[in-house]
C-alpha cells in the first residue's frame, strides 16, 4: 500500500507492506482521510501514536470500503461501506480497523464527507452527551464552532433539542453555524453578555475558558476537549464551588479497545440514522490527493477555514 | 433564647424570640456548637446565610436535645439526642432544623465532640463519595488534612478502604493524622515526590491544588471543597485531558432542603454506625462558652490547633 509517513518532521508517500487483519480486525480499502489537529502535533514530535497503532504514519479517520475481514468475524463486512476512527495509521490506501469500530456509512454520502465523519461526530457526541450529559432544554456554549468538532457539535446539540450558542473568532461563518442549527452566533468578546449556559464545550481552550467560566448556570458542566488556543487557564475555584459545576476534559485516542467500541456502538445506533436523513452531515472545506498530504496539512493550519479538510485516495 | 449575634462585625449575645416549630420542624436545645470558616467569612460580610436561615445568628452546625416538634413530625423525637448543619442560626441555645435533616448522636459520645460532628463529617462525606465517587483501594489525597473536615475526611476514607496521603503545612500533627488513620503524612512540599492518586480532596485551594494537579492518576476526580489558601489556580488543561480527570466542587450550604435530606439520610445510615463503634470520632482541640464566641473565633483563626472549636451551652 502507500502511506503518507512523517519522516523528520516531513510527509512522503512511501511504499508499505498491506496490513494483514487480525482475527477480529478488517482492513479498510481508503477512500478518503480526514486531517485533524493530532496529525499536526504528531508531525511536530508530540502526542505519538498510542501502542498497537503505526508509529509513522498518521491520520485519525478515514473512510471506504472493507476490502479483508479476520476471520473471528463473523458479520457479512467485506464490501460494506464504513469509516472509522483509528489509534493512527489512516492516511494510507489501506487501514486496519478492529471490526467492532466501524461506523456504517448512509449510501447516498460522498467519500469525502464520510472520510471527515468519525473523528469530529465520535468526539463531539462523547464530549456532548457521555462527558457532559446534555439533555435536551439546556443551554450549550460551543466554543470553536467553526471547526470539525465545532460544526459537528453544534448539529448534534440542535439534534438533541439544546439551545446552541456558538462562539467563534470572527463573524466570517455565523451564517453557515446558524444552517446547522446554532440559536445564536457570537465572538469571543461577546461571550460575557450571553445568558448563562448549562454546558460549555471546549474545543480552544485557555482563552475561550477564561469567558465562558464567567456565563456558567449552576451544575453546569465544561468539557475540554481542545487546547489548542493555550492550555493553561486560570480558574476561580470559589466560582466552581458555589455552582457546583464541573470541568473535565479526554482525548478519545487513548481509549481501550472495549471503551471506543461502546463509544462506536452509540454513534451507530443514536448518530448514523440522523445522518441516513440528512439530519446531520460533514461540512466539507476543501479535499487533496494523498500526494499533496504537506499542502494539505498547510491548509488545515490556516484560519478562516469552514468544515473538514480530507485526503482523497483513487483506487 | 440567647444567639451569638453578628452586628458591624462583631459578635454579641442578645436575646432572640426562641423559634417556634414548622409543621415539619423540630427546635433543638442546642448543647454545643461548631465553629466552621464559613462562620468567619460571614462575620466578614461575605457569605450571607440563605434564604429561611437567621440572618445574623451565626453557626452552621450544632448538637443538643430536641425540646419541640412540629405537628406534622410523626417520628418520636422528642428529648432525643441529636445534631445537623443548618443554614445559620446553630451559635444559639436554641437552633430549628428540619425533622429529616437530624443525625442521631450515640449515646456515649460528649455533646463538645457530637456538636463538631455534622458538618465536617457530611461535608467530607459528600465530598469523598457523592461527589468523588471513591471506592476501597483507591488513593486518596487530603490537601489541608488538619481542620475538622480534614480529619473527618481521613477517618472516613480509612474506613471505606482507601490508601490515604495526609497533606499539612507543617509536620505537627502527622502523629495525629496517623492515628485517625493516614497512611502517609506529608507537606505541601513533598505533594509532588509521592505515588500518583485517584482523589484529591482539597481543602486548601489554589496553592496545594497547584502542587496536587501533578499527582493525578488516570480518571483522577479533585473535589474541591476549601479556598481559603487562594481561589483562583492555573489548571493544565492538557493534563485533564489526557488523564481524564474531573474537577468540581461543591458547598452544602447552597442545597436545597430535599437535597440535604438525601445527604443526612446517608450519614446516618453509613457513618453514624461508624460513629458508635468509635471507628470515627471528632478530635475537639478546644471549647469555649457561647459568651466567648469573639475568643473563639479568634482562636479558630489561628493556625496549629487541631481538631474542631466549639461553643459550649450550659442549659
Amino acid at each position: 500500500m502507500q502511506a503518507v509517513v512523517i519522516t523528520d518532521g516531513n510527509l512522503e508517500i512511501v511504499e508499505r507492506p498491506t496490513p494483514e487483519p487480525g482475527p477480529y480486525d478488517v482492513v479498510v480499502s481508503v477512500r478518503a482521510a480526514g486531517i485533524n489537529a493530532a496529525d499536526l502535533l504528531q508531525r511536530q514530535g508530540f502526542y505519538p501514536a498510542p501502542a498497537g497503532s503505526p508509529v509513522d504514519i498518521p491520520g485519525l479517520e478515514m473512510a471506504g470500503v472493507v476490502s479483508a475481514v479476520g476471520d473471528r468475524v463473523t458479520e457479512p463486512l467485506l464490501g460494506r461501506r464504513v469509516c472509522a476512527i483509528v489509534g493512527g495509521g489512516a492516511q494510507a490506501t489501506h487501514c486496519l480497523v478492529p471490526a467492532e469500530h466501524l461506523i456504517f456509512v448512509p449510501d447516498d454520502v460522498s467519500w469525502a464527507e464520510a472520510g471527515g465523519f468519525a473523528e469530529a461526530f465520535t468526539t463531539a457526541h462523547d464530549a456532548l452527551v457521555t462527558q457532559g450529559h446534555l439533555v435536551a432544554g439546556e443551554r450549550v456554549l460551543v466554543s470553536g464552532a467553526n471547526g470539525g468538532v465545532g460544526t459537528a457539535a453544534v448539529q448534534i446539540a440542535h439534534a438533541l433539542g439544546a439551545h446552541v450558542t456558538a462562539v467563534t473568532r470572527t463573524t466570517q461563518h455565523h451564517e453557515q453555524l446558524r444552517s446547522l442549527g446554532a440559536d445564536a452566533t457570537i465572538t469571543l468578546d461577546e461571550v460575557s453578555s450571553i445568558d448563562r449556559v448549562d454546558l460549555v464545550l471546549e474545543l480552544v481552550g485557555a482563552a475561550n475558558l477564561s469567558q465562558a467560566q464567567n456565563v456558567l448556570a449552576p451544575r453546569a458542566r465544561i468539557v475540554v476537549i481542545g487546547v489548542g488556543g493555550g492550555s493553561r487557564v486560570e480558574i476561580d475555584l470559589r466560582l466552581i464551588m458555589g455552582l457546583r459545576a464541573t470541568l473535565t476534559g479526554s482525548t478519545l485516542r487513548a481509549r481501550s479497545r472495549e471503551e471506543k467500541a461502546d463509544v462506536i456502538a452509540q454513534i451507530n445506533q443514536s448518530l448514523v440514522p440522523r445522518w441516513t436523513d440528512r439530519e446531520i452531515h460533514v461540512p466539507v472545506a476543501r479535499s487533496f490527493e494523498l500526494e499533496e498530504a504537506t499542502l494539505a496539512y498547510e491548509y488545515f493550519a490556516e484560519s478562516g477555514k469552514f468544515g473538514k479538510v480530507l485526503l482523497r485516495v483513487d483506487q
